[in-house]
């Protein structure tokens, strides 16, 4: 039986991270790393606002595309170059590739070893320095997930360091930070809630308090992406909530058949995880086909366009890429299809549903 | 800004309770203090089957009434008097009253002095002894909750340690454990998340997220007592599961009128907590008129007794009473009606208002 942990602290509402000093109070002594999202580099009203002294370091995280072994054991290597004390406290501010490299970086600086000593499960051995998660858009739910995702592409390997260490001790939810999320981004990436939850509650893999994560986290997601402007100041703070529920719920069960079918898109076409899940979505009529409708309403509510066709008319050999990296992923389709999901998805089958996306 | 701090890890299903021996393993080391509900006295179905060692101690909890400070203090002095090593597992198994007695067990053992000496907020300067929180009837949310209610009967005092040091670091949500609850025990208890939810809900002092997990625990109350029966297996998992969110989200925010009014009858009459807040609730018309009606429903629905008329004709020095401590909880009635909350309650409406129910 899975023994649950909670990310230990958290704060919210509007400004709430101008507490991030204050939060920090406690770890006065050394040196605080920040690593923030690259999105905030040139626009330099973020940075400046943060709590950073002179002996602190500040990196910024490059979320073009979501984080390798190579990457973090790098960023790894540059930190341990640079500070002047051992670092008490590591701030992760931004999307769910720098919530995610912060949760790494600060189980590697504890543990010694490589990035990808500790893909896998229950790996990592002692607790990680104190870390702060400060999401600024909201969806992936990396904010309250036990993982890192990580891609090996010396052994081709995507798994994170599946570990309660794993698990942020203090969140910060501060809605203003996603005000100056673009609008079909913020779409994508709010709907790997919707879409996470709804491939839990259909799986079957759960349990009674994930359900009611899912439950509540879906209903939000109806609240939001069903009304005028799904950017509003209520909106904004209810997906931050939404978001985070859904990570509680995913955290407690396994996805279905739609991030198998994104994650080959991320393989062979490089596709990126939240706009190929919407991507995917498009075409699981054979799957969610009450949720497909739903989705295709808000998508027409807020005037988003999901890209349509980019795996129609592919060479052959991708479709075989696309069948090999999309059936790998054995516990979330046994979780959806049953153990016997290859009887199902069968080759013709991955790449007709791939063809109709 | 409030930080918010949630237990730390829980285990939820059918049977997770066989667990607690695995989750005792890495503290073998010292003497286990098992705190029981006196309900499981006569029938030893439960405590035969608890991991308890030679060197552990098993006290049973008297629920006849909430805990008063003396209570806590010669428990605590019968604990110190017993134990042949220092303890470093607490396991608090029952309800709301046996939950709350072993908060405070444990802060007490860690940090010198009489329970009296820590009611209040943030008092508690030392972690307590780790502790495991089993509830055996749902709906207080004590589970969740950062205090423990206890009465200082020199004083007058009801006020608990509220302190991040209360909450439980390890829960077990087994509903098998609620079988045996009495079918109207059940509902009271029960009907206490519904009650905190909708005041927390019609209150001001709430956020984003207390406000998604009170949604979800009165949609949860909906389902499972608007349904034929709400002791099923399903339903019991339930409530379990509402009772927690709704333990998490009224330690965000604050209870409303129905509280105070049942504090009042608790104080007046000896009323206890969870069936005077359902008598409270028969005269919420000018409070919450559509909840009442819902309230109705469920209690018409499930074939539950509410008792009437208890507070009709009294004795005018009782209602002075009544009065009295009614209108000394500030804190919710101003979440409810604002700060002159005092002119909507006058002597004459609360009066009316305790002969209405």
């Amino acid at each position: 039986m899975k023994n649950s942990k909670n990310v230990l602290k958290y704060l919210i509402g509007k400004g709430s991270i101008n507490n991030l000093s204050e939060l920090l109070s406690s770890h006065k002594q050394n040196t605080h790393i920040y690593l923030v999202d690259i999105f905030f580099k040139d626009n330099g009203t973020l940075t400046n606002s943060l709590p950073i002294r002179s002996n602190d370091l500040l990196f910024f995280v490059d979320s073009t595309d979501e984080p390798s072994t190579n990457y973090i054991n790098n960023l790894l290597e540059n930190i341990q170059n640079q500070y002047t004390t051992f670092p008490n406290a590591i701030i992760g501010i931004g999307g769910g590739t720098t919530l995610d490299t912060a949760k790494a970086i600060s189980n590697l600086l504890t543990n010694e070893g490589k990035a990808e000593d500790y893909q896998g499960w229950d790996l990592v051995k002692k607790a990680g320095v104190y870390k702060i998660g400060i999401p600024t858009i909201s969806g992936t739910g990396a904010e309250a997930s036990r993982t890192c995702v990580m891609t090996n592409y010396k052994t081709g390997l995507k798994l994170g360091m599946n570990s309660d260490h794993t698990i942020y001790d203090q969140l910060i939810l501060d809605p203003n930070l996603t005000k100056t999320v673009p609008r079909n981004q913020y779409f994508y990436t709010g709907m790997d809630t919707y879409i996470h939850c709804l491939e839990s509650l259909n799986g079957s893999h759960r349990h009674a308090l994930s359900d009611a994560f899912s439950h509540q986290a879906i209903q939000l997601c109806r609240e939001i992406f069903l009304s005028e402007d799904m950017m509003s100041d209520e909106n904004r703070e209810k997906l931050m909530v939404a978001s985070y529920l859904g990570g509680c719920a995913i955290a407690n069960s396994f996805v279905g058949v739609v991030h198998p079918f994104s994650a080959g898109l991320s393989v062979a076409l490089g596709t990126h995880h939240c706009i190929g899940n919407c991507i995917t979505m498009t075409a699981m009529e054979a799957f969610y086909p009450k949720e497909i409708e739903e989705f295709w309403k808000m998508a027409d509510k807020q005037g988003v366009d999901i890209p349509r066709g980019i795996a129609k008319n592919l060479p052959e050999e991708k479709y075989n890429t696309l069948y090999n990296s999309t059936v790998i992923h054995e516990k979330p389709l046994a979780n959806a299809l049953g153990q016997h999901f290859a009887d199902i998805l069968t080759f013709e089958k991955v790449k007709e549903t791939f063809k109709l996306m």
